[in-house]
């Protein structure tokens, strides 16, 4: 193999592939990105065996051929390489000699017979979807994605699609999230299973504008397609939660708030009781205003913002965490908060339409706190 | 007390003296800042008994007093604030009222009068410096403190004053970074060692352009006073190396070289031994050129930067880290490396005169390398 490929470009496409790379793996193979020169571009792959990451670079192949190179060595020496052109050779050892202006390094590299192959995505069809859309609704539902070994299922998110719609959703035990949006040009159901570090990789590569990207499914994985680079993932196997039956259908109190007052008064709030076990705030609904209060060993504190409410009067007490998480995320000015009782989850919801449901579990409280 | 201020100047007031609170003692009291209000400021103070920093904000003083209040705690609170004015009262049971728009805080503080009180720095003088002088001649040396604790003096650098010049030297058994500059107006000859980490602090104040700030010193302490906060810091007793002794006082071999391209040619060098114990780098100067390899297991690498040479041919071997941190901290575009053998310090120098000497030692390497 020998190819000429520009430094930046080869640097940007290598920390690309490097987010599919697992530095702990036993594999020593699998450390490494694989080069493969054909035609007019140099391949990059990065694998491990869950979540697969391809993407190509212009180049001047010299001589087709692949390599197996370690990344995180071959990172850092083309990044710090001057901004020029780069020549990369291999020989029949392996040995990789990385040429530019006045530096030259020799490598050991790995042959690329035994490099594993990436599934192929069997898809019916692949659908668009613009890159800042998907972008935020992952922003808006991974936090909420589970932690626990125990339950993998939990670990991903279901991303459904049908009746004009998408929509993914996370769910912890504690907190529900769900994000959805209309999507035109759709033929066909998809329920899928997407693993988390797939959507946080995903994320990563996704601009907050932008054009669309294309994402496809088969029985085992997905693929999402950014530009030049493609994403393979294996889904989750196992049937989700049905959430919908979580999701209350009435409410008897409602709350209209302003996000960003609301997530300063909860952020200090929070302040007094951020080592104690579950950052307990009570919130206390009244005509016009919400309290939003803490007592801890540190001392105590009292908050209000102004409210519309709709219902009666009502104390409720949350984990702050996992309300700030949700208020963080949500761009809409102003949201409802909907309340059945202090001992039934509550919802959030933007005012302004987006397609965005939160549920949150109450802490119960004694009366006299 | 009772004080009203703004907001966004107290948090950064804060900010200040927290850099003299270590979080980790066992005195709850010295976890804390001892607040003072009279006449028309709030003063604030933090001490850990070896570094005392002390700053004020303009308030209005409804009630003048002092509190020790939690220094994390209180910082948290007031940076999370709204932008407007803070009101901070306190009762007989020194509770803390903190006060501002719709929040409202309740904690606890501490009584002042435990508060220990900082040394008086008995100053005969005190001298004008350029804070950007200062901060420039910390951070060329800094670095060089030993971290040795069985060497407390080497973990301070000597600061020199006399004949219209000052001097900040570093030694850490392996290099010495000397940087010295004119300084008018002296009277008196100084020769103090000042803690590492009073120099790190004193960084942190320092802006690179702005006004003069003062220094004092008597024999226990030293003052540095920027705007309106004062360091002060115990000076560390003992004898300081004699450092001057170690400076070759002529050179066989002296290469003029770009800074910037050789500290790019070194820091690619390093990357191969990286996970090596010494970053071994050879040089091997030659008539216009200085060659820079790296041999590891993990392959090789050949750097090449173009020279103006006097004296003979050299084959010579560093750490490169030691290398890299001078080259880092050196502004001046082109430097001289001056040596006598292979197995002797070299000596780095700026070409543009400012007054800065680093010496390192090589690494003996056996001819067959």
């Amino acid at each position: 193999m020998k190819i000429i490929c520009n430094q930046k470009i080869l640097a940007h496409k290598i920390g690309i592939v490097q987010k599919a790379i697992n530095g702990k793996t036993t594999l020593e193979l699998l450390k490494g990105i694989l080069l493969t020169a054909k035609e007019d571009r140099i391949n990059l792959t990065g694998y491990d065996l869950e979540i697969g990451i391809d993407t190509y670079a212009q180049a001047e192949v010299i001589e087709e051929g692949e390599i197996v190179i370690n990344a995180r060595l071959f990172g850092d020496i083309i990044r710090k390489l001057p901004d020029t052109f780069v020549e990369i050779e291999t020989d029949s050892d392996n040995n990789v000699y990385i040429n530019c202006l006045n530096s030259r390094f020799k490598i050991k590299g790995d042959s690329a017979v035994e490099y594993p192959k990436l599934p192929d995505v069997n898809k019916n069809e692949l659908y668009d979807i613009p890159q800042d859309l998907l972008k935020n609704m992952i922003k808006q539902t991974v936090f909420a994605i589970s932690q626990d070994q125990t339950k993998p299922i939990l670990m991903g998110e279901l991303l459904e699609i049908g009746n004009g719609n998408i929509s993914l959703v996370a769910i912890d035990g504690y907190r529900l999230a769900v994000r959805a949006s209309e999507l035109s040009g759709v033929e066909e159901d998809v329920k899928v299973i997407i693993p988390g570090k797939t959507l946080h990789d995903v994320n990563g590569l996704l601009a907050s504008e932008g054009d669309f990207i294309k994402i496809g499914f088969d029985e085992k994985n997905a693929i999402f397609i950014i530009n030049e680079t493609k994403i393979i993932t294996r889904l989750l196997e196992g049937e989700f939660i049905d959430y919908k039956k979580l999701l209350p259908r009435e409410y008897g109190v409602r709350a209209k708030v302003n996000t960003k007052e609301l997530l300063n008064s909860i952020e200090r709030a929070s302040l007094l009781s951020q080592s104690e076990k579950n950052n307990l705030i009570k919130l206390s609904i009244r005509d016009n205003s919400m309290a939003i209060t803490s007592n801890t060993e540190k001392g105590n504190v009292y908050e209000e913002v102004s409210i519309e409410l709709e219902g009666d009067y009502l104390d409720i007490a949350f984990n702050s965490r996992y309300f700030l998480e949700a208020l963080k995320v949500i761009d809409s000015e102003e949201i409802f908060i909907e309340f059945t009782t202090n001992v039934n989850p509550c919802i959030i919801k933007p005012v302004d339409g987006t397609k965005y449901t939160y549920l949150l579990l109450p802490v119960r409280i004694s009366s006299n706190i």
